[in-house]
């Protein structure tokens, strides 16, 4: 192992470690020790970089939050339908790849673990409703929603849909299949927009 | 506390201990020490009747479906319209009052300890699929619901929808309003049936 000095990149490097064992084995995998073994690194010198499960969870979870917020921006850049543009930005919050699958794992261990260990919860946190609220506010603005829909119902509905499908895809693969999920987020889609939105497409 | 010789019969003394601290404490509280506690026992005399953590979350989840297929099937004797059965079979899956949110404490503690600490998993266990589907199809036997509609998809979307909603309420408790949740289901299910459904309300 190269020596690295700098404390930051000491623990990018920990927290790439962290990721290859969630992608191999799940959060199931992802114990201090399996952790230290796969950075290369002793439990002790672990320990400095990241003393508790809590401070690693964390940073896991945060890294989680940057790399989908990037690639939820790369997408609203890209010149698609608006349709098709919700559409991709929804699948951004569902485990539709085994990458996507592996941020689930980490976010659904997260605020379990927040729930049960710890007494004051994080749940302001929750980036998927931001996202959500993102994509319906968008709809509205360009006049494809339907006629008389309760935007902020809709947007708890959508919500509770796409944490659903995330929730399941990790109990049970059957329901993980890519195609199932899609399909299933752009029928929502359909009964919430005009016929009109749809066949710009 | 009176003397109690049958087997089934404390377990049973034991599994209320344990529901009066979920539903005052939350799953949070539910330790093996603290039921003991709860059901005036020593530590010892309980685990004679639940020798682990596991042992007892199965008997407290068995509970907890065996207390929803009842009230499942008085809803169902019942003389009310088709959608308003349906409305109501849909309010025992969700956290509607403080004794259901207890329940899905229990279930979401339940699949993911299964998850985590065990190899196997047991999600072929999951009642709430089966109530889903069961109403779904009685709507398409009333012929109530709209023309087009794929039965098996409209499952899958209103099975993630009731999880979402249930996953939602336990984290926040802004989002656990019985008005709020009953209104998302009742548009959920004005949205897949025919109008003519409605109005026979």
């Amino acid at each position: 192992m190269p020596k690295i000095v700098d404390h930051e990149e000491r623990r990018k490097h920990i927290a790439e470690a962290t990721w290859r064992i969630i992608l191999n084995q799940g959060m199931k995998g992802a114990s201090v020790r399996n952790i230290a073994k796969e950075a290369g690194l002793s439990l002790g010198a672990l320990r400095h970089y990241f003393s508790t499960q809590d401070e690693l969870l964390t940073f896991a979870m945060n890294l989680v939050k940057e790399r989908a917020t990037e690639r939820i921006k790369l997408i609203a850049a890209r010149d698609v339908s608006p349709m098709e543009k919700a559409l991709l930005v929804l699948q951004e919050l569902v485990p539709v790849d085994r990458h996507k699958m592996a941020e689930t794992e980490v976010w659904f261990a997260f605020i379990f673990y927040m729930k049960y260990k710890h007494t004051g919860s994080d749940t302001e946190k929750d980036g998927v409703y931001d996202v959500v609220k993102v994509v319906v506010d968008y709809l509205e603005q360009q006049q494809l929603l339907r006629p008389g829909m309760d935007v902020s119902l809709e947007t708890e509905r959508l919500y509770a849909l796409v944490d659903g499908i995330a929730l399941h895809a990790l109990f049970d693969e059957r329901r993980s299949s890519r195609e199932r999920i899609i399909c299933i987020l752009e029928s929502h889609l359909e009964s919430i927009c005009r016929s009109e939105a749809l066949t710009h497409d």
